[in-house]
This record gives structure tokens, C-alpha cells and sequence, in this order.
């Protein structure tokens, strides 16, 4: 399994062991997940940029991850994606420099992947 | 003065006086925030809904006030900038909600103006 | 109009005006927030005391106004109420301090208006 | 040893070092720690549970696990665990997911381990 | 009353207010704030520059004012502390910049009181 | 390889990777941050310390080993060291605790590879 498996099946175990637990709460939050991602008076891409930006400045590793995947799959560019991800580091500073480099690497793998 | 105006005014007399140290690392990123929203692989347009993300979950309300100008100049319509919001809405949870009223009247007064 | 009646109609206001827009996950979240603080395997209490120390270590104070008011609603005590924000003061360190003030500020509003 | 077991040996081991070293502030916070969740005007269980809560939405994954830990040795049960999530997942937002899976997964682990 | 006795008059008497409640951590996380700045390994000069930066990137301006007043006294000149702030700018980013606009004015506040 | 080679391997091995895409954001602010610790008005080693200071209450492990680093080339000693992250504790509250306990493990490979 590689690292982008590795992910995966970790996040779809627990997701599914969450929402197990039927908490009314936790289920509309994961259910408004999948919506606001959604195609709408912003292009589906200039929203998961979104999510991508907001979830760097938060500094959350999985985050960014899973924005960096459906970055992937709506075929946005590598150009585009450093433009989005440079301003996410000006606004954040150098303390964002880490999680740029955990960034990089996925999106990397994430290239090769698709090759 | 209107509410508008007394933000610009306090903003461009103190950024003035910030950069009258001549501090090579603060006027170097003072430098850096005007350039990196320019057309590039990515529109300005987009760049800036992404400041305006960043700086929602970051809860910085004079940052998103400053975003808010440039979308309005840029004329995104209110439609697109509630899609953008509602992104940080839902990844930055319930205490982004004290944000986004000041937001909004920002963005209505900006509105009002225009006409 | 004093400040918790200053607070509520700002408050109100607004939120009225960002539910105008009718964006669906704008919308979702603000029901949520009203019902995830039901009774429930949790009395109402703990609920209100879990959103206050919540929103005291991310710092979001008109958060804090809204958990404070609710739980003086509920007939928290001061001796409840100072506990659970000790916990927030220390897990939140020294930075707690500036919003503890404002909070001490505002309970201090509602006990004196109960009576 | 298993991963409750190698969490808290590392924990211990670390702090031990940290201790050593004898600064006044360093040990006066330690101190607090084990103080500020004793049974007072609030009982012990709700004290946890705050602590909990706050290092969720804070989203520090070891302060979870060490609050977790504590919980689960005051007998709260699932369902009041899951309450007390579901409101720092609405207060801090989606980008609490990530956190909730390894709370989730440590406190099975700890739940088995009971047994 | 000018800002820097307002803001004094209301720290002074919230402090004194939270004081009264008698809560030990409350009392003892107080009293470790007094005790940390003083002369020890390091100058209390570089302390109290500690403290404003940590303060500065965890963007609280209160705390900020607070150091600004503690640097003031030992006769921190501008330049060392511009130098502090413009560390606190580009780990912390561009969102530190309205904290900036805000330190610069208190600062020269007190830097006219002096005289 | 040890911990200390291996996180610099990975360091510059990203780094690298990261400024081959030419980002003009990106690459000023990767070198605003090797200007920004120079000897000025302040010295190397305070600066260092800030630097120190504002990435652990920022919670950024990498960048505390970082800043650890170039502590331990500039001979800041255990006691210095140790009391400028004891105000950062306090500052930052018991949430530095896990990040306290890796800079510690850290800073003593550094020290025992010195020898």
C-alpha cells in the first residue's frame, strides 16, 4: 500500500467508525463535507482551492491532503496550485513553510500517480 | 467619515508610519502582499476570494475587510462571496459566526456605496 | 440600550441578514447551533459549560458573550462558571487572561440584571 | 508494549526530563495540572470532559488522548463522549475531523483495553 | 484619561475583579505571570521581548500593549524592537500586520509619555 | 541516519523542491528568513530565542527544532534555553506540554551529538 492508500484506508476506516455512532451532529457536519464542494456561482475548483487555502492557514496536514486530492482529480495545474498555496504562505508566514513541504510531497505523488 | 473611510484612513497612516523604520523584513512583505494577488496562473479574482478565506478562518477582521474591498472592486458578486464565506464557515465551525456578521455589514456597506 | 441588549440586537440583526442570503450550509450550521446544546446524554449545563471553555481557548469573545449568557440562563453559579474557566486558563495560558477580563466584565452584567 | 502503553512511557519518560531541569514556571504549570481537575464546585467527570474539549478544538492530538485517558478511568460512557465531540466539532469546524479519527481510535483502544 | 491610563484602569480593575473569586488556579497562574519576566538566565530586556512575540503571533493585543509597556520601562529603544516585531511578522505572516498598525501606536503612545 | 540528520535531509531535500517552481512569493519569503535572524539591532541569539518563542506558541514542531538548531550553534545554554520556553508555557498554556516534551528530546540530541 503506498502512502496515498495508506491515507485512504485509514480515513475511510474511521469516518465510517465515527458516523457509526449515529451522532446527529457529527452526521449533518460530514453531510454538509461533501456539499459545499459542490459546483455553484463558484467553479467546483475555485472551491476546493478554498478549501485547499483555508486548510493550510489552519495548518491541518489531513486537510490539505484531501483538498490536494480532489485539486488532482479536477485536473488543476501544478501553476495554479503554487499561486493558491503562496498566498496561504504570505498570509500564514514561514510557520506554514512545514506543512508547504508535506504539501509538495503528496501533490507529488499524487502527479506520479495519475502518469 | 463613514465607517469605510475611518478604516482606510487609520490603515494607510499607520501602515505609513510602520514603514517609515525602513525595517528590510517588514517592508520587504509589506511589498510581497501587493504583488502576490496579481493576475497570474490563477485570476485576481480568485486570489482574492482565497485572502478573503485565509483570512476568515484565520479571524482576522480588519484582513477580511481589506479582502472585501478588493472583491468588491473586482466585482464578485454577493452569490459567489457567500459560497466563498460559507467554505470557511464550515471548515472554521461556529466561531467563525461573530466573523461573518461583521463581514457581511462590511460587504453592504461596501455594496451601498458603490451605487 | 445597555451592553448585553447592545450585543443582542447587533447579534440578531445581523444573523437575520446572513440568513436573507439563503446559502444552504450557512443555513445548515446556524441550526445545528441551536440544536447541539439539547439535552441529552449530557444535561444542558455541561453542554453550555463545553461551548463556553470552547470558545474562551479560541479566544472568540462575542462566543464567549453567547455561552455566557446562556449558561446564567441555565443558573450556572459563579463557582461553576469560574471553575470551568480556570480549565481554560490554563490549558489556554496567559493569552486567556485579556478575554477572561471581558468575560467577568459580561457575566457580572447578567447576574446584576437577574435581579 | 501497545500504543496506550508507548504514549504514556514516552509521556512520562519526557516529562521526567522536563522536570529535571527545575524551572520554577515549568513546575508551578505542572503542578496545576494535576490541581485544576480535581473534584470542586464542578465534579471531576465534567472538569475531564472540559479538558477534553479544549484540547480538541485547540487540536492538540496528545492532550486529547491524555484527557481521554482520564475519562475513560471516570467511567463516561460513549455516548456522553460523543456529545461532548460533536460540540467542539461544530464550534472548531470540519477541520476537527482528522482529530476526531484519532480520538476515536484511541478511546476503542482504551475501551478494549477495559474489558 | 488618555488610552494608555484607560487601558491600565480597566486591566487593574478586571484583574482585581477575577482576583476576588479566589479560584487557586486562577490566583497562581496570575502570580506566575509577575514571576516569569523577572532576571534569571536571561535578561529581563529579552523576556519581555519574548513576551511580546509570543504574544504578537498568538495575536492578542492586550498582552502586546501589556509587554509594550514592560519594554518601554527597560528602555527597549525602537529599533530593537522593530527588529522583535519583524521576527513575529514573518513567522506569523501578513495577518499580523492590523497587530502591527496597533503595537506602533501604543507604542508611540508611550515613547510621547516619556518625554 | 540519526533523527537529527534525518529531519534535515528531508528539510532540504522539500525545501529544494519546493523553490525549483519559481514562485516569486515563495522564494522571497524563503529568503526573508535567512535575513531575518541576522545580527542587528538586536543580537543573533535573542533573535533566535524569538524565533524559538513564536514557533512553539504556534505549536509548529519543525520549526522549533529548527530554531533549536541554531540555539545550540550559537552555544545558548540549557538554563537560557529553558527559560525561554518556560515563558512560552505560560503564554501558551498546557497545550506547549507535547511540544515541550519533543523540543526537549530534540534539543538533548543536539547537545549529546555537540560533545
Amino acid at each position: 500500500m503506498n502512502k496515498i492508500e495508506e491515507f485512504n484506508a485509514y480515513r475511510s476506516r474511521m469516518n465510517a467508525r465515527i458516523l457509526e455512532d449515529n451522532n446527529k451532529i457529527v452526521k449533518r457536519i460530514f453531510n454538509l463535507d461533501t456539499n459545499a464542494f459542490m459546483e455553484g456561482a463558484l467553479p467546483k475548483k475555485t472551491k476546493e482551492l478554498l478549501g485547499l487555502g483555508n486548510s493550510l492557514v489552519l495548518r491541518c496536514d489531513d486537510c490539505v491532503k484531501y483538498h490536494l486530492e480532489a485539486c488532482s482529480a479536477l485536473n488543476v495545474n501544478t501553476d495554479e496550485l503554487v499561486e493558491a498555496m503562496s498566498v496561504s504562505l504570505l498570509v500564514g508566514g514561514t510557520i506554514m513553510i512545514p506543512h508547504l513541504r508535506k504539501a509538495y510531497e503528496y501533490w507529488d505523488l499524487l502527479e506520479a500517480q495519475k502518469k
